[in-house]
């Protein structure tokens, strides 16, 4: 493997951009349709307004996601997923696939892990 | 997502699996071909053997790595992966490849991210 491990490099930036308790969610909700800030709250029950406006900031500083303002008002501002968020979700899909996949092999294990 | 966030859960679950320094490394090794102890002791300069041998422990209990004792001597024991170490090494090298293209992003971006 030399003096670069050919996957754990990649694969540790990919979870600072996804890692934490909201953003495999919010990444979720967003490629499913845009929306916005008020419905978003809505979806995590139990995060908090600054914590929401905090990861959605850090999403769209990592090119996640798009933030867009109508300018109207009442204030109308609504995020979308981009095209490099689209493809990390499709990545954390597959490793979600497999967690569920490994819960039921570890309950017909009968581990109690 | 009622009570039930539908990507966190198997996410976490998968993360579980593979978090930490060496098991990614490890999965990509053992999916190349299987391996003796010292061939991985020596892929992976800098973990010592008492942890090598714990991860190999753990990655063997969550079914992702079967350990075949030849019952020669000297002793012949050999590491190969396991379809589901398989299947989550995929998903591994998907969040991966994102994780460089991400990188590559960040780059053209000019952050010092």
């Amino acid at each position: 493997m030399s003096s670069k491990e050919p996957d754990d490099c990649g694969f540790n930036a990919a979870l600072q951009a996804i890692g934490g308790k909201w953003k495999p969610s919010l990444l979720w909700a967003l490629h499913l349709r845009p929306h916005r800030f008020a419905e978003l709250r809505r979806l995590l029950p139990g995060i908090s307004e600054k914590v929401l406006a905090q990861q959605l900031r850090r999403m769209e500083a990592d090119g996640l996601v798009n933030r867009h303002d109508y300018g109207e008002v009442p204030p109308r501002v609504e995020y979308s997923i981009t095209p490099l968020g689209l493809s990390l979700n499709d990545a954390v899909t597959a490793m979600s696939k497999w967690g569920k996949q490994h819960e039921s092999w570890k309950a017909r294990q009968g581990a109690p892990v």
